[in-house]
């Protein structure tokens, strides 16, 4: 009679094909039963439905049945709960991250749009802001590795400490954790000239490997684009969702459009959308012009069925500050009804980095 | 006594270790003398210096000597002149691509900011059509692969052509020819999630794969960003130099600064800087509103000594147009001179694309 141990001992030599460790180490082999008519199992999957389960299926049957091929080999199917899922990941990983299992962070919020000079940078900021004066331990990763703005808008210019442990971020006068290329670089008009791989590996390790702490809320800062950084930071950061930042134009609708469809595909909530430099105020008359002409932005809001959270006029003070690097003086009364909405609509449940 | 021949033989058998074909093959071997004193030959180099310079010296002068060890060998080192250069690419390529051979493209200037949403594409198109009406033969290709503005600008949208040569590019109604990857995807509105190797692989086939034809000007929309899109323009087309365009705010001349360098790291001429949105005029008052707060573009000029070729002002038309497919109906005056003093400053030689 074979034993339970006997099956386990077997599947112990199933590796996972893409994370290189075999099934029983990744807790994916649970209520291992053998009776006389056969052996049933349960192949527990980190998410329902992955590429590879047919494959794990197959090679599961096929080390039990090598025990005994008269035997009927039953797998049943489960998902890990987040407990067990979070265990598998750091397995996966290969072994806990020291910096990254210190770090408790509630939610990450990306701001994205596709199209770049739409004001990205100075909504993330005004997030931040918005939410620190509320009292939350907010922090603000840079993703825009070859365009970085967020120190200077918050006046960061010292590089980061090193410890043993990590990179420790910079923190801006009222507190907010800042991490971006900007403060690591000798100077901060040196261009970084990296292709793709480097790029994925930088945000990684602002994620990875920089001291976060406590956090409330982390604001991820996304390039024009959607190729390498927002694609690595979609796959492998755990999101609550992602604020779409658009400009009144057509033409930058449809690029954000673009940007929102690639969520979409990637099983990240959108939040909403945020139209920017949505017109500007005459000093002298007190005329509204609409700069970028009329506003369509309510149809590409329609188009993806997603709510406009507000519209945030062109504001000199605004610009003037971000230059100085005082952003954290702006008043910024109009963007505390846009981060109240956007937060409400964060689901229970995140984003899945993807295996 | 060893003949020319036989040296030639030897050297048959020696590689390039990148492009993979034989030194002769190359055209790399010339003038070799076979005496009694020992034998000396030139090494023709496709340009004078290229980082594998010294193993290249290294294995010739080893293939001569494995031919008879006592005799000295002495290689010369000469530069290809721009003729023979053209020949050695083409054998590096593979063989001459049918398309690209028939292409006789003038002069190819980029335009390119590092930032995004300052308006490259419109500065891109505003060039191509001040060109076209001075009666020049002008393409565009849009080397934003994620974010494509050009085909909505110029109002194109059916698929282009495919014939056995190659691809045609779409026509404007003015005749202006136009690349771009939105041309080929099912709706305008479909996101391109690749990752930098995909991006330049498709940028390489819209320049050489691409029916051109004859053109003075082929204008080079690149996206934001520092990355794979610019890398791969600036390190595989021949360029007469590249435009910059930045906005008033410094936060923006500070990443139009790191493109400039990454222009200069790549020995790519800078034709000069132009500041889009400069400020907005009030249709009620006629007041001039600097939205973007005031000009730090001046400044930037001077850091990277080169001249602020204008400003364009903010108009509701233009994005009206561009919105509207309309760019060639837009009267554009302003951009007259800043196209003429771009193309006065075109240096003789074009930037030489990295083997």
């Amino acid at each position: 009679m074979i034993t339970d141990k006997q099956v386990f001992d077997a599947l112990r030599g199933v590796m996972h094909p893409e994370v290189k460790r075999d099934l029983v180490g990744l807790g994916m082999i649970k209520d291992v039963v053998v009776q006389d008519e056969g052996i049933t199992l349960t192949l527990v999957l980190p998410f329902k439905e992955i590429p590879i389960k047919d494959d794990l299926v197959r090679s599961v049957r096929e080390a039990v049945a090598a025990l005994d091929s008269s035997l009927k080999v039953e797998v049943k199917l489960a998902e890990m709960n987040q407990q067990e899922r979070a265990a598998f990941m750091t397995q996966a990983e290969g072994g806990p991250k020291p910096v990254q299992s210190m770090n408790k962070i509630a939610h990450v919020v990306a701001v994205l749009s596709g199209k770049g000079g739409v004001g990205k940078s100075s909504v993330a900021a005004l997030l931040a802001v918005t939410l620190n004066r509320q009292g939350k331990r907010v922090g603000v990763l840079d993703a825009d590795i070859t365009g970085p703005s967020i120190p200077k808008i918050f006046g960061l210019h010292d590089p980061p400490l090193m410890g043993p442990m990590g990179i420790f971020p910079a923190e801006t006068s009222t507190g907010i954790k800042v991490m971006s290329i900007n403060l690591l670089l000798p100077s901060e008009d040196e261009a970084v000239i990296w292709r793709g791989p480097l790029i994925s590996s930088a945000i990684k390790q602002f994620w990875q490997e920089v001291v976060w702490g406590e956090l409330d809320y982390l604001v991820v800062d996304l390039p024009p684009g959607t190729s390498d950084a927002s694609l690595t930071v979609m796959q492998s950061i755990p999101l609550s969702g992602v604020i779409l930042v658009t400009s009144p134009q057509d033409l930058a609708g449809m690029v954000v459009r673009k940007a929102a469809r690639m969520a979409q595909h990637l099983g990240v909530t959108t939040l909403g959308l945020v139209e920017n430099m949505s017109y500007a105020v005459c000093p002298g008359c007190g005329e509204r012009i609409e700069v970028f002409g009329p506003s369509q932005t309510m149809h590409t809001a329609m188009q993806l069925g997603t709510p406009l959270l507000g519209r945030i006029p062109l504001d000199p003070e605004l610009a003037r500050r971000c230059d100085a690097g005082d952003i954290e003086g702006y008043a910024a009364e109009s963007f505390g009804p846009i981060a109240e909405q956007a937060l409400e609509r964060m689901p229970a449940t995140k984003s899945r980095p993807i295996f």
